[in-house]
């Protein structure tokens, strides 16, 4: 059976124009996929015109009639926009007539309307969002980076047994090294949550590393770091704010005068390379694990070559099977990974 | 009268190799100042030595016969080590030898003793460690970065309160911008807490500019961003390693060929204008704010540029009366600031 991948092509500040061409890079570069494009006809029909691609094989094109706004609340997308862009793309999954999703739009819509129409995955108490990022040695999946603000020690030792089946799952990895993000100052090490986290890790069969500071993320110390939703946002916006500003630094610093104009152009091969090698394109689409369905949020400014690696990473862990092996991942580790029965009434 | 800065000559990874020098060149730079080196008298004499500054004027030597290690337990260093060059300074500071005092020392020994040496100020429940970081458009000073892991709305305020005195005071701001460190997916807008100290903060008479998300730190959308310590620790660490990885890539590149080496020579002075304008060294020196009594903490690994730099700061904070200015301002927002008798309890 062909695996298919939805699209929600509206999505993202750039819509048809970037999704669409991002859509045949793909296909260009996976002949084996099927990609509903789901949107207004009118402008993806326009913009397949415009590449040539209508008709083309591999592509299909499934009408919604709404687009949920980049700033729309979830409670307006879920009960007002039923026939959205974004809506309709997890339905497809819903249905089975898709494997996976890719949206770049709202990530509260996204993950708000994900929950509501998929729901989590049984053992599961709250999804979790989870990127990648770069390190000195390769890769890291961190995870919560935003979904969840307050987390339980259970809800934490869930996001490692995700986070940890997702690298077992597409990098093929035995037993990725799993770190609990926690403070280095000597006095406090950590809140309640975190100690009570470290313990049920401890426990649990996972390749527990232990705690890890923030300057270990892209060490690459481990390959799955764990914290809350908010100390992940903090820390992958904090990231973005510091690369942002270095890289427009050194492009001030090369553009102030003819002979750095000069410096720059001699170094052009060595600034290309390391652009390349930190390229946030190359590590867009982040996985929104916990679901009954795999769910991916690209950046909502993701341009062509980053939309593509979003869909990239929907395709892979569709084919990798990544719902069912964390079904089971879940189920093993079940008693250590249930939520205390009071904890639950509160969620 | 002299202001005197007490120097834990012994603290950090280096000792007075790296402390005895960066004496000198603070007091080339800044005549008005007197120094108290404090440690083992032998090690620091030859250091003095060895710069021909024996008996130099400004410079006084106190001994200590101990000395704090790196990874001492808080407790152990408060208990056995009452003659130790960290525990001396902060004496000199209690009992009005000195005005300021800067230790490159470990963090947790350095706040637990200040803390059990000097107190906190009246109506601050907790001491916060605040550091300056580079942005885009200046500079921000970030609290807490390490000292609370778990925080009350108030303790948010306080802090909010004690950074913009900090501001106002160095670097002689009117009303300096206060933000709050918070995420921002659509979902949900932070946590309990810094849901309430939000509320703290519009009511009070600083300028609270509302919540800021990580990219807004290094964009300098604020002169001061308030955390608890765990974020702020993390995406100070975070950070740290960020721009180590991308310091190494770009060296890994530039060292890649002759060809590259060639191009690293044509760049150096805008490699060297580029380091320059974000060298941790010259952001060195975080105030442990709250406590009766300044305290500079430098980071461990410090040489004799960064380690002047916390001087500096410690110097400026004394001389610009940091502790007085804080004392008012507390005062006068008082009501607002002190904790319900409860949360008091329970400190």
């Amino acid at each position: 059976m062909t695996t298919v991948i939805a699209v929600d092509a509206m999505g993202g500040d750039h819509g048809p124009s970037v999704t669409v061409p991002a859509c045949l890079d793909f296909l260009d570069a996976h002949p084996g996929f099927e990609l509903a494009l789901v949107g207004l006809s009118e402008p993806i029909g326009r913009e397949l015109a415009r590449a040539r691609a209508s008709g083309r094989a591999g592509i299909r094109v499934v009408s919604a009639t709404q687009v949920v706004g980049m700033d729309e609340d979830v409670r307006t997308a879920i009960r007002t926009k039923k026939d959205s862009s974004m809506r309709v793309a997890i339905d497809l999954v819903k249905d089975g007539h898709a494997q996976a999703c890719v949206s770049a739009g709202n990530t509260g819509a996204l993950m708000g309307t994900a929950k509501f129409v998929l729901k989590t995955l049984p053992g599961i108490d709250r999804p979790a969002i989870c990127a990648v990022l770069p390190t000195r040695t390769g890769q890291v999946y961190a995870l919560d980076l935003g979904a969840n603000a307050d987390c339980t020690p259970e809800n934490l030792l869930q996001f490692a047994i995700m986070g940890s089946t997702l690298v077992k799952a597409v990098e093929g990895k035995e037993r990725p090294s799993v770190g609990l993000l926690n403070i280095g100052a000597e006095d406090i090490k950590g809140n309640d949550v975190v100690k009570k986290a470290a313990e049920l890790l401890r426990a649990s069969p996972l390749n527990f590393h232990g705690n890890v500071e923030g300057d270990d993320i892209y060490r690459g110390t481990t390959d799955v770091v764990v914290c809350d939703g908010f100390v992940g946002n903090v820390a992958l916006k904090t990231s973005e704010g510091l690369a942002r500003m270095l890289g427009d630094f050194l492009k001030e610093e090369y553009t102030r005068s003819v002979f750095t104009r000069l410096a720059a152009l001699v170094s052009w091969p060595v600034i290309r390379a390391f652009r390349r090698r930190v390229d946030h394109r190359r590590y867009n689409g982040a996985a929104l694990l916990g679901l009954r369905g795999i769910v991916v949020k690209s950046h909502g400014s993701a341009d062509r070559l980053a939309f593509t690696t979003a869909i990239a990473r929907a395709a892979s862990e569709a084919s990798h099977g990544l719902l069912e092996r964390i079904g089971e991942e879940v189920a093993a580790m079940a008693p250590l990974a249930a939520s205390p029965p009071s904890a639950q009434a509160a969620l």
